[in-house]
């Protein structure tokens, strides 16, 4: 039975502060690292384990998805990265406090920019200094200068129809280790969640999230694999 | 211009019990960690930074490459993993410590074994306690009952024309992760070394070995990084 397996990165640097990260390459903290750890440890404790794996070009995503395959003995499967799977883009926003960006913006302005569906937040100007322009892994690549939820959605699907339902149809376990908005992203498409209550989804870091298919690749339920 | 670097996995534990390892998937030492990530210290250093990477089955080439490029800051790049890579299968000597290999059959036996070009080991027998038939990662593989260096390079060659060659011939640096026996299938084939001398050269653990290709992708002198 194909099934699909979700993880959000564990605890990065920026989580802890409650800064807007978006693209910018934040690592894991420790905490982050026994999250992903963990989570790899629940992969081998149910026995369910990935034979395909996918994760963005940012490390957070990389690392948690590398730290949970050791501990499951999976590290050798194919890996593919594609920025497609990135977090979503916060554009100006990046690298700024949520509490100081409420201070400045209004607190109301601020949950708009971070819970709309379609509300972008500001450009990233030239030269901020968390652009990633530049920076060799987006060579070729559109970088977005701020993305809305739909926005990134809009990129996030056709990857998953071009590369990740391919895998998974083959009959597969497939492994996605990616952010919290890229997975919405996802969750949004398999679970047909409505754009008002999409933003609203909380996807907590290092839990893998679990969706079995059947035979005409029709999603079932998503449940936590904690939970069963 | 076209760059290979060529990295042999950091210590293994079964290095380091001087115990004939092959497929037998064994970890890195510490000391091991802190070889692969001084290798992509040297990377950074040197600012010879990969773009596409090539390993084996085998965590410890696997977590080798991997350290190295989170030092350096290149896990984002594509990374491809094959068999063909892989150790040379020490057949019926895998697990056996090579002091205690010699005393049961002598040393000018053990050294045939260990350094003559074409004579394989003893096969290893179905039931051997490190036999890796029925592990997932080779369904499908050909797994070999034993392997002379000779047979190894047979496999790593065509992989090498196939796959990691256009790689380069792209122009970008590649770096490969491996294992002693497939590096040096590697640098028999690029340094143009004769069947006699090949199984005495020692490739240190841990030290990336650059080779620069010209544009017919003839390749020139190989040096470790670390003397230039």
């Amino acid at each position: 039975m194909p099934t699909l397996i979700l993880v959000r990165h564990g605890q990065s640097q920026w989580n802890l502060e409650n800064r807007f990260t978006g693209w910018w390459d934040v690592d894991l903290t420790e905490l982050g690292v026994e999250e992903a750890k963990a989570a790899g440890a629940l992969l081998a404790e149910k026995d369910l384990l990935p034979a395909i794996a996918f994760t963005s070009l940012q490390r957070r995503a990389i690392r948690t998805l590398h730290l949970a395959l050791e501990v499951c003995g999976r590290l050798w499967i194919p890996e593919t990265k594609d920025w497609r799977l990135n977090e979503r883009h916060y554009g100006g926003l990046t690298g700024l406090n949520k509490a100081e960006t409420a201070k400045i913006h209004g607190e109301e302005q601020v949950n708009l920019w971070r819970r709309s569906f379609d509300i972008p937040p500001p450009d990233m100007e030239p030269g901020h200094a968390y652009d990633m322009a530049g920076d060799a892994r987006y060579a070729g690549i559109p970088i977005p200068a701020t993305e809305s939820l739909k926005l990134t959605i809009e990129r996030v699907l056709p990857y998953w129809q071009a590369a990740i339902l391919p895998a998974l149809a083959s009959g597969e376990t497939v492994i996605v280790s990616a952010h919290g908005n890229s997975l919405r992203a996802l969750v949004k498409h398999l679970s047909n969640i409505s754009d008002e209550e999409i933003a609203e989804l909380e996807i907590p870091t290092g839990q893998p999230l679990v969706y079995e298919f059947d035979a005409d690749m029709r999603p079932g339920e998503r449940h936590y694999m904690k939970d069963r």
